[in-house]
Parts: structure tokens; sequence; C-alpha cells
């Protein structure tokens, strides 16, 4: 069975799985509901009693309620998978499927909500709904508006992520940091060229440069050049200042001062990040690269070019989003670990240390990283607990830890 | 024990129970995630194509996921059992509580949705997070905005319906028709005193006089007449026009125009539906009811009057809203089966036709019903099934029903 024969044969199983179910998620009770009594102790008349505790001191919510390990995973539908701007109800099955993923590697019960289309004061809505949700997850929301979001909702009270943002640019770091263990590259002398300026590809810039913290946690790299559909962004280019966004990209990278094209970006490279579109790598702009470059091809489901291409044109480490190739690089592998590690520590957000430390718990957990090994698998229950570990451990350092 | 010592015991037990288990919910997976190729049906990249079936046609929405079977539980804290406008994070104990008993009682997943005070724009904002949810249970939302609320919600396309108004209504709908076998009164003889104007008062009072569809189905009562805390609510009375809902209640009850107080409207009444407050009925205004009067006094923790004395003063039906009194008159009777019935006929609204419909099946459950046994227990699964048929035979006879 050829790829394409598979990918048609996974299509109708899922249709058939989801049919079958009808979704992939149930609630359950947690407590027994057999007799009176059990009827008087969750509901009426002792439940009363719980709400009082909580009305006197909110923070009781924790103790007493779902919110202690309960995640919302909150998407407006306009940027689901490669699918683009689908609406609320067609991403109903990606958000049940993070769902299950969460109670599957992190025991976290999450719960889908899903507006439909574009909101006119997303963060008020978000904000209004967060009581009973420990965490939100951020799900598939177009840039830019998902960094506004993201941003306005910075001072809820609970950690809130994007995770096309963050859960990537976690993955991204732990892969760059194997790959470099792996090719005997060191971590801050990387030329990185990253493709695409859309939410993976800004946050991944930013997390590469999280320099200032802890030398030892983690450094920056030499230099990023950002690539988008009009080529490298740099400080001159005209209509930056239109999008906020791509102004602060300019202003944080591209020290050499490069214009032109990806190909322009490409050469004397050490690595490429693709988080854009399919084929827009050729083996031409590979060779222009360093020697044993880095290739992180992660367009789904067609990278920006085929692994065997990239290692044709020499590529010494060859990373994508999918499952089918060695080096699958899927941020699935983090975000479980890094809202259990958050929730554990009931912090109050995911802070940049938090996010550097769960890249390197990832990291770490191979124990011995080589070209086609960079990443431990997604089902391994251990990495999140990892992570979740490293995560809380960064929340308690970072002064983001709670008490409760 | 006496009852004071129990109901502190169960407070206690419910802290407890309530700590022990952080909530009363947990989210599940329904399908299995144990290999790489679970992954690749149940999220990427076998999702994707789930996806593009429910883009291409919504309702496919009610194929492939938990809408078909999802309730949202949704306040504003601001009127929570007997505790007022407690806020929304206090109110999550009951809210998860609601859950629990749609999962026992009715097979649905429910989930809690909790805003923290009134909302100015409540209508839109629930209407926004509706697209993962096959119906809408509001609950615990102070009157009168929670009769706006609900009536904006009603061309939303899935069931809306605020339990505590319709919940109650229903079952006080279903004891009423049992006391009048148990009576031998006629129930278009009845001339009957609601106490109480708010939520569950209004919809008490509407339901009763739900006439004009079958005579077979419901036949309205001779009079009613509401009264609050002002005394009987009449056509002519100031400050009327204040209140829309009051005002309705004046023009559509009342006939007789009478005027006073409480005891003035008992006078010559067969029956006494009290959802209201504590001891605000006494035995001398029992003996100014007609014959073997029915009594309903449910205000919760403490009745209008309590049963013993209900009865002295010559009460034939004492029904409350409390377990240790026989005749508890408890809406988590009717809600479960009501729901159960609406989403299984994927009906667009809770029409007076599903009411009445799931009214009588709850009355008819009971075989002989007695002065003593007018309602089914809520612990019997069966009441809810029969419910869920009658309401859905209702929701399809009444052209509410679709065929997804």
């Amino acid at each position: 069975m050829d790829q394409e024969e598979d990918r048609n044969a996974i299509y109708q199983e899922a249709l058939a799985l989801h049919e079958e179910h009808h979704g992939k998620l149930e609630i359950r009770s947690r407590v027994p509901l057999e007799t009176r009594r059990d009827l008087s102790r969750a509901y009426t008349p002792g439940v009363a009693e719980v709400c009082r505790a909580i009305q006197k001191d909110r923070d009781m919510a924790y103790r007493y309620t779902l919110k202690r390990n309960s995640v919302a995973i909150i998407t407006d539908g306009t940027a689901v998978l490669g699918l683009g701007n689908i609406g609320g109800y067609a991403a109903i099955p990606v958000m049940e499927g993070k769902a299950i993923l969460f109670k599957k590697f992190a025991g976290i019960d999450a719960f889908p909500i899903c507006f439909d289309g574009p909101q006119s004061d997303f963060v008020d809505q978000v904000r209004n709904i967060a009581p009973v949700f420990g965490g939100i997850n951020l799900e598939d929301i177009a840039a830019p508006r998902c960094f506004e979001v993201e941003e306005g909702l910075q001072d809820l009270g609970i950690p809130v992520m994007h995770d096309d943002q963050h859960g990537t640019a976690i993955t991204v770091l732990a892969a760059l940091l194997n790959a470099c263990r792996a090719t005997k590259k060191q971590f801050e002398d990387l030329h990185i060229v990253v493709c695409g300026a859309g939410a993976a590809g800004y946050a991944i810039t930013r997390l590469l440069r999280c320099i200032g913290y802890s030398p030892d946690v983690c450094r920056s790299v030499r230099e990023i050049v950002v690539c988008d559909t009009q080529g490298i962004i740099h400080r001159a280019r005209k209509g930056l200042y239109s999008n906020k966004y791509k102004f602060i990209l300019a202003d944080e990278t591209n020290r050499s001062g490069r214009t032109g094209s990806l190909s322009d970006a490409m050469e004397g490279a050490d690595v490429f990040i693709g988080v854009s579109g399919p084929g827009v790598v050729n083996e031409e702009m590979i060779r222009l690269m360093n020697d044993e470059p880095i290739v992180f091809a992660m367009a789904n489901p067609v990278p920006e070019i085929m692994p065997d291409a990239a290692r044709r044109a020499g590529a010494a480490v060859v990373g994508t989003g999918r499952s089918d190739y060695p080096n699958q690089i899927n941020n699935a592998l983090a975000f479980p670990g890094v809202f259990r590690g958050a929730l554990d520590a009931f912090a109050t957000r995911i802070s940049d240390e938090m996010k550097v430390a769960a890249a390197h718990a990832i990291a770490d957990y191979v124990p011995h990283p080589h070209r086609e090994h960079i990443l431990p698998t997604i089902l391994d229950r251990d990495v999140t607990r990892a992570i979740a570990r490293a995560v809380k451990e960064a929340a308690i350092q970072s002064g983001y830890a709670r008490d409760l």
C-alpha cells in the first residue's frame, strides 16, 4: 500500500470511528450516585456547604471542584490543521482529539469550546467562561489574532497557552538541542532560517532567542533569519509596520541585515525550520546551507521538502511533522506535560522559563540522540511525566507557582 | 440524630467527598489511543477528513462529534440554590452536580460553564460557545434576567431550557395531576395560588395555563392567582409595568380580579404552590382554603409551611422540595429525561407540548397515586426513559424534531 492509499484508508477509518462513537469524549462522574445519601452529598443539600466554602475563598475551587484539573481547549476555527478557516463546527473533531490526548498523556480533563469564526471581543469572552477551568489551551486561531488573544489573557491568573505557538516551539527547541548533540554542532553557533512567520514561526523564533535567563538553561543561537511569503523579514522592509508582530520579528532577528528571498536566507545557514507550506524548499537551496545542515520541514501533510530529497542534498538531520518518517516533530509531545506541570504548580501563567524547561526535559529524555532519533515517541507517557516535573519546578523557580 | 444534626453531618460528608475527588466530573476518551494507528484515526491526519465532512454540512457534527449527546449547564451564579447571588466560582459544585445527574439518569455528557456574575450580553456570549453543544441547560440565573436570556436563545436551533423554570414547572404539573387523582379533584376545577413570581413561579403559572393544545394532553385549570412579596399580582397593581414578566402574569392570571395579601389569595383555593421563602404560610391560611386542599410548599430547605402543620390544618396532599418528607417535588425528576428526549429527537427547541408530555409521563409512571405517594423516586432511571420517549414523541408531533 503506498502512502496515498494508506492516507485514504486512514480517512475512511477516521470517519467510521467518529461515527461509531459520535465523537471521542464522554463525561463521567467521579463519585457514586446510587442512594439518597449519595445524592445528598453530591447534590442538594450537601453541595450548599461546598458552595459556601468557595464563596468565602475563591481558591477553594481548586480544592473542591474540577477546576484543579480542567483545561479548556478554545478555538475560533480560523486556522485548523492545514485546513484553514473552516469554522467552529468543523473544528470540533480536532479539539476533541486534543482533549483525549490531554487525558491519555497527562490525566487532564480537557473540554473543547468552539467559537464559530473570528470574535470581536474574544479576550473578554474567553475570560468570562474561565471560572471552571484551571488552564486554557488556545488552539488553531489564525495569526496575528492568536498573539493578541494570548497576550490579552495572560493576567487571567491561570495558565493560558496557544499550543500552535508554544507547543510547537518547545518541541522544535527540544529537537534542535538533540540535533546539535547528534551532529556535534554548538547551539550558540547556529545560523537558523525560520520559514513561516505565523503562529508557530513567531513563537519558535522568540523561544530560540530566549537569552538572558540562566546560561545553563538556554543559550541563544548566533543568528535567526525569518522568511514569510514575501521573503526575508528585515527592518527596512515595506509594510512592516502594518503587522506589529512582524515588526517585532524584524526588530529581534536578522542582525546581519539580510534581504531577499528564502534562497538568500538559506546561504550559509546551519538550520532550516519550516512551518510554512508544501514544497517551498528544493535540493538546490539545501546545498546553499553549511555542511551537514539540520532540516526541519514541518508543513503538514506535505513538508517544505521531502526527507529523501533533503538528505540527497546533504542534510544531516531531517525532521518532519509526519509519523511515517523518522524524527516526527509534533507538539503533542509537549502540551500535555506543560499543562500537567503548570496545573500541578497552580501556576498563574506559562513563562518562558517553563517552556525552556519543557524543551530540555524532552531532549534529555532521549539518552543517546542520533540523526535518526532526536525525539522521544509521543506515545510514551513517561515523557509527559518528565516534562511535568521540569515545568512545575521551573514554575516554582520563576515565581509563578502558588501554594493552594 | 435530629434533622439539624443530620444536615450538619451531610455538610461535612459533602466537603470530604468534594475534597477527595476534587470535584465530581471527569472527561474520558470513548476511543482507544494505544497505537500510532489509533492516533492517526482519532487525531491527525485522519481527523482532517472528519473536519471536511462537517465543513461541507454542519449537521454532520451530530454524526461525528460529541454535539449529539452534549449539554452545557450554564449559569451566571446569580441565584444558586437558596444561596442567592454567590457568583460563578461558588456555583461550580452545583453545576457539576447537575452534570453527574445528567449522566447518571440520562446518559448525557453535560459540562458546566460558569460565568461570574451578571453578563451584559449574556445571550450573545452563550450563543457564541454553542457549537459543541447539542443542548443548553440554563441554571440558577436570577429573574427576570433568566426570562430574557432563555427567550433570546430560542432561535439557536438547539434545545435551550432554564431548568429552574421548566424543570420545576414540569414536576409540579406532574405532582398536581397525581394529587388530583389521589383526591378525586378535577384538574379543570382547580383554583390555584402560586406564591413566588420568580423563575419557578412564572414558569409554573404559564405551564398550568397551557391550554389550547390538545385537550387530551393538557387542560387549563379554573383560576390561578399569583402572589409575590407585595401580595397578589393583579392588573391594576402599581409598578407592574416596570417588570415585563409580572405584567404578563397579571394579564394571564387572576381573572376574578382579587387584590390583597397572600391570605386573601388563599381563601377558597384548592391548591397552594409555594416557590418563595420559609414559613410564609401558617395553619390559619391553610384553613382558609377549600376542603382537602393540596399544598406544595417547595421553599428549600425550610418550606413555606412544614408538612405536619399543613396536615394539621387539613391539607390532603402535602409536597415539599425535601427528600426527608413524602412527596418530594424535585426538578431532578424532569430535566434529564426532557433533555434526553429532546436530544434523541434532534429537537430545535423544547416546546410547551414537550413539557406537558414530560409531566404526563412522570405522573403516569406512578400506577396508583395516593396522598403519600404522588411522584416516582428520582433514583429510578426508568422514569427518565419514560419521559424521554414522551418528549421525543411530542417533539415529533409538534414539528420541532429533525431527521439527522
